[in-house]
């Protein structure tokens, strides 16, 4: 792992239930040399991508990410540009969205939405990155994404998130093959224990570029529902990756069998 | 300059005019070894701090950026918290307002309005950062902050933007026993030629943590106005400062001598 990598890990652990980081907790988190760790810091802060707390010293993300982040939204409006998107999914299903970019061998959320019409929702935390073999997202991309980001992934040690997260390589990949089947991935709690998800493939220019999702409690995941929120899914991730500059690939097509025939 | 501020600073190469940038234009920017820059960037991209452009292989902001950036929000809503007050100052006094925070040697925006009530109106790029030595924020900040950041802008040379720019460490100094008096800097034509600006320090838990500021065109600058812009200022900066969890500076406080003379 180089410098680099080694610094920008420690960004990493930072969430919003975890804002503050003191030195002696990254040293035991990361297990590192202190001195080293300490030295990483030290260059992040200098950089404004860390700050101090006055008084306890304990690090915070810093300022040049929030104008490094508007310098990406002004140029290239994901965010804005999702935004709508997931807000009338969320409203036309009734359940939480979610669309993540991925970042690495994760998805990086970037946008959720929630009407929050039932007493039980899903909690969603746009903080957290989305592991790519224990989320619905994730298998929308290992499915749809480029070959070598799936070998990669399935040549790891793929972590339990649940006790129902498929972790074995062979099953992972049966899952990979129905997924590409059906156009969408559905997963029943993978990643949370009573959270039934389905998500779709995001393409952009070059390909697949991250995925759009629906969560429900699993108590409410009735297959009937399941299957109408599969289609709607579908039409908005179209909307979307036309947006994103993408092609519109046949298997998120939202047209009904009749009409697609009418338009080979 | 250690590997890791090497490979941030060719992040901060980018601004919303300058969304991609190429291997040839990082190295050409930068002056520094291919070899070297195209390891950098090959870091940074899988970390999610860059992407590269399917085709041209162009390099622009990646979406880890968006993600630390809302979780460092979450946490510590510094934009959520000063917009509205940003927003309240700018329709009060009708001109541009902007706050900045400090990031490094520099201040990096963090959020401006502009009511737009007049045909010619300041252009603010938020994705660029300010120098502290050109600008009423950096002015503001230089009087009222650390030794050590004063002491250190004042040894390095001080780069011309205009002709107005003062790039004499002598004359800054004088500038800076000026804006202690008065708790307001004032610049004209200082960062752009047709611009006057006035800044006030804002304040954290641990001392001056950045700025805020009202830029007009020169030509709507006349003393009564500023004056007016001073005393509104003030007050906007000190419910800033009081929300971030500063301490409340008697030089900020907008009550008239009279008033003061009755809470001493």
């Amino acid at each position: 792992m180089g410098t680099i990598t080694k610094a920008l890990d420690l960004l990493d652990l930072f969430s919003s239930t975890h804002p503050e980081i003191g030195l002696g907790e990254f040293t035991r988190l990361t297990g590192r040399d202190k001195a080293t760790v300490h030295r990483h810091l030290t260059e992040l802060a200098e950089n404004g991508f860390l700050e101090q707390h006055p008084l306890t010293r304990a690090y915070r993300l810093g300022p040049a990410l929030l104008r490094l982040a508007a310098v990406r939204e002004a140029a290239f409006p994901m965010r804005k540009l999702l935004h709508p998107i997931v807000a009338a999914l969320a409203e036309d299903v009734g359940e939480l969205a979610h669309a993540s970019l991925l970042q690495g061998d994760a998805l990086s959320p970037v946008v959720h939405a929630d009407p929050k019409l039932h007493g039980v929702s899903v909690h969603f935390d746009e903080s957290e990155l989305l592991p790519l073999h224990a989320t619905s997202s994730g298998l929308a991309v290992l499915a749809f994404g480029p070959d070598a980001l799936r070998e990669r992934v399935l040549a790891r040690p793929l972590a339990h998130h649940t006790g129902q997260t498929v972790t074995d390589p062979t099953a992972l990949k049966t899952l990979i093959v129905e997924v590409r089947k059906t156009g969408v991935a559905r997963l029943e709690g993978a990643f949370d224990a009573e959270v039934t998800s389905q998500g779709v493939p995001l393409y952009g220019e070059g390909g697949v570029i991250g995925a759009l999702s629906v969560a429900v409690p699993s108590i409410r995941a009735q297959p009937e529902k399941l299957a109408e929120i599969a289609t709607r899914l579908r039409a908005a991730a179209q909307e979307a990756s036309r947006s994103l500059g993408g092609p519109s690939p046949s298997h998120s097509r939202p047209l009904p069998h009749a009409a697609r025939a009418a338009h080979p």
